[in-house]
């Protein structure tokens, strides 16, 4: 069935698979009237882009957007957006070695599984390039929620064992962009790159961590019993490829809190109702309280590695697997605009919804 | 905008406020010719119900569920499940004062940002009475799951600071019902359920780790990009109230693992290709691989606490705010069947899905 | 596949079998704070009940609805509201006769033919009794389109070979409910209702032709593409039992005129944009366009009859029918308050809809 | 809010303006292993196409498809496939003259009233130059079905007042595609051709009727309330440009029929039950019977008329609109590949849903 569509309202659906012709998607339901940034949402498709430094995929993608439909003299017309990217640097032959071979802990199997035939150059589409698409998407998500005051950064908290053990307010996220790791901690950052490359030379891959902070959300965004913001977030976090886990607010460490030092007091600052900590994250029974809502995302390793391992094949017959195509020793610096997309059109989303929460 | 449904092809819409006429939900899509076991959904509702033991909530519902369409002559019949839980033990008086006070850390004032009114008796919608609704639909997804072989079991695994520190394969899950905690090692269960005691008696509250397991689910199940079978998991987990955090296969501990450790390698057993390692948590690229699936939940401190708490009334005004409903001390042992039951769902709606994946 | 929910954001989900033990529905997505008249919504079901006159079916229902969720002090509060309805006068064993027959142009043979199996007792929930849910989610719809002027009236225009020619300007359609027919023609409904008698004498039925017309509906509801205003009614509209055609504007009549003679011309009444004509019906581009709406619905005549009629049971053998449950002679009357109720479900989806329109 | 998607299991997303870049489509929920004949889709094209034949639009598009992902050697892989049509003949100039202009009875007023601004160069997305990526999409319906033995033919029935008025049986069908009209009755078809023609000296415009049968259907496909497989063909076709009216069955002639004339009765043919009559069209209770399933549905004149007609400006005043664009004397020859097309994403869809409808 269907399942390459997010969103109710502010809806994308995205196509491609890593070789084929074109990877793309269709926006539907963006508000008419938005103007449109095309540099910014190129700016943004750089940010995640193959070959941008040293530490990632040296595939060689210039990722060049093209808008097909639903932008007008500038502005959206609130018919769909269709935008394209055409893959230029498609290798097939890096992959025919591979052709029905099981890559370990890739989704060859599954996909085989399922559908009893696959796309299996770069893994099809399965691959990360789907992604593009929707930083493309989440760039339009990002150019609407501007309007409103809402801003959304992703960044770089953990690779391997290295860890950046300070929360976002002792943090100057201006820096995120200032290192290819994407880690605000200059020094931090240093040592992750370094740590990258050594694996890499190892032909070796490591997982890591992304946070991120939404500010600027208004009061009342999400919806009760299933589509709660922080849930939407956690499915949309959860479908970007390696992510193996979503916590938001205190997460897994307050599960040790008492309800007395967990419970975030209310107040008043001028005429708007705050709280003096924030564990709960921003939400609370699934709906933006109008704090800052921030959430920590778990990579696993990349799981092409030179080395060779062991597999089988369609048939089931024993095989080895030796990783020839290029790839992202750590997937965390790539990930961070793609998280912030992800994030981006699920805040766009549940802002149309709740226009239509009151009579 | 409508959040109330849960599922594509299995599909649960849940209505319902805790100090209100009733409960219930309408299960769609059921697939025809399924023997309902009436009382097997009484029983699992019973593990959710409050009242079970002296570590939940005391107040008293039967939470008797009524059918009333969709089955005829015992089985299901394809048209929509509708059942039926009347409250019966609505105090609604317990909450006249906090009629207009934002009680700290509840749903209370996001509720009243976002419609500009709410049901205040008992936390209205955003009580966790509503997953009573889920987890007789999650019964009956329980029900078809069982024809497939597939079995799913939560369980608790952290009570506050006391966490058990085994993988699912090291205990003996026949256990969990052994005790009003659910934590299936019985020498650790005594030590949560005291420690539990005690916090209650502060008239405190605490948070935990709910830990799931399911086997038996073939390969195949879960859809590409945005409905990742795991996905689809964390949305469903991150929609039960309290629940902060979800982490499948080797969630954030995988973070600082190579490629080469974290890689599961395929080999043939028997008809069946199987991995030795299960990192990947039973899931590849979104779609099952017929290896078990497992996964771990954070669970906040319940947020109702006896000792009196500073906060704000619609006004803005500072108030205080004093614990006077029935509540729990800690959220895990009642949330293991919620838990089961939104996997279920979840599992039930993949495997209708799966079936149009094939000319 | 679930097919029992209407509407994107003003969403029904309905249950119910005409012998079951009740039906209902939920109604997601109606905004906070409407003021809910229940005894509005009862006049509604009253309308459409059986028994209310000598020309429609005598089964005894009081159709008393149960909000069970949803209302507080009066009001929506935004959260889903579940209505429910007890079936009362459900003779079963009426039908036992029938149980293994397939009725002539029923959906007996069709609900076997998917199922496998299905509830035979009067048509199970292919019996127009479900409708009776539609109606009850109708009249909240229409007390939300009443708060923005828009006002719906349907009436019946044919029964049999009895034609009124006369459109709704050339009509008084406060006369609708004035008779058993709902014929807002005095003269036309008294014929009507001596034929619908007369028919029923002879133990058969006849089709008729409901008419509908919507005012006050503003510019600008509707979708492009696929979601056009008059494709939802037209759905809507064919989703009700026994009707057989929908034709807007023009309709049929409309195919052999010429353009210069279709098109509406624009002017401008006050800060109004109008037009003279109104061929299109009130829409264009599948977008209202602020003038009056106005379609027809053929339905054919009810199915059951008294004489024995031939038909085949499970098994392929040769059986003989007799209609002995109780049944309308003709349905247009009864379906009258259901056509409305369809259409105002359709108008108040579209007007959440077109919240979201501009940035 | 997005209303450009049609189908839930089966379902396509269209995008694109009329003189935009590009029109296209996404097609996510295709089972996978389904041989793709690029050349039919193409040949499916070519009957929707401009400039086919003197009595349609003379404007000068290739309407070459180019397939972008989810085909991977030749056939189906189950992921979204995506399909473009760059626009070659796109005369913005053309439409300058009616930038701020409202043409009668076209889409251009209720677009601005819905959106506060569109793209006016022809009709934009309101111009059934969207239908192209319907007819692409539906080829690839087609072909799915053709593997079950289902069959979908459209042909013309009426153009203005000249009326074939004869049941699908009585006309050999294979002449559909002998004439430009698309009518299968020859001798009609010139009378038609004749004065289409005539019409369109006179600068103007008529409408027509294009009637459509189903063969092979198998019983059980379609679902019980509002999903019936009737309804969804119902909103499918009005969903076309310029269609106003839809019947199947016996349509709005039934309603003068008394039940016993009406009623189908049921017969043993083998080991299928058959009907000797069919004024049920094929569906009961919304569900597929395995007889044939057919429909009229009627066009009304397009609105692009040569004479200058008058009409009002975005400002308000009073202005005259001359029709200069390329246009169509009448649509129905054209609409045959949409209606065909239309039906055929709808039985593609309700036949992947009545898989998931037993256990």
């Amino acid at each position: 069935m269907a399942g390459n569509t997010y969103g109710q309202l502010f809806r994308i659906t995205t196509f491609g698979e890593s070789h084929g012709r074109a990877i793309g998607l269709i926006l539907d339901g963006c508000p008419a009237g938005l103007q449109i940034d095309e540099a910014f949402v190129q700016e943004e498709l750089a940010r995640r882009r193959p070959g941008q430094s040293k530490i990632v995929t040296q595939r060689k993608e210039a990722d060049k957007v093209e808008f097909l439909s639903g932008v007008f003299e500038g502005a959206t017309t609130g018919t769909p957006i269709s935008m394209v990217i055409y893959n230029a640097d498609a290798r097939s032959k890096d992959y025919s070695h591979i052709a029905n071979k099981f890559r370990p802990s890739h989704a060859d199997f599954t996909y085989h599984a399922k559908w009893g035939r696959r796309d299996y150059r770069g893994g099809g589409r399965s691959s990360a390039r789907e992604t593009a698409a929707r930083v493309a998407g989440g760039a339009i998500a990002k150019l609407l929620l501007r309007q409103y005051g809402i801003d959304i950064k992703a960044y770089v908290t953990q690779v391997g064992h290295l860890k950046l053990d300070k929360s976002y307010q002792e943090l100057n996220l201006q820096l995120t962009e200032s290192n290819p790791v994407r880690c605000p901690d200059p020094e931090m950052a240093g040592q992750m790159e370094a740590y990258i490359k050594e694996v890499r030379k190892a032909g070796d891959t490591v997982g890591g961590v992304v946070s991120a902070v939404i500010t600027g959300c208004p009061p009342g965004l999400g919806e009760p019993a299933f589509d709660k913001l922080h849930a939407d977030l956690a499915k949309a976090m959860l479908s970007i490829n390696a992510c193996k886990g979503f916590e938001y607010g205190s997460g897994f460490d307050g599960v040790s809190m008492r309800g007395s030092e967990h419970n975030d007091v209310f107040r008043t600052e001028g005429d708007r109702i705050v709280t003096d900590t924030n564990h709960s994250g921003g939400v609370q029974g699934g709906i933006s309280n109008g704090m800052d809502i921030y959430f920590r995302l778990a990579f696993k390793p990349v799981a092409t590695i030179v080395p060779a391992q062991d597999s089988v094949n369609e048939a089931g017959e024993k095989v080895t697997v030796e990783g020839k195509g290029r790839h992202d020793p750590c997937v965390v610096p790539r990930a961070v605009p793609i998280v912030e997309a992800m994030a981006a059109l699920t805040l766009a989303d549940h802002l149309l919804r709740q226009r239509t929460a009151r009579v």
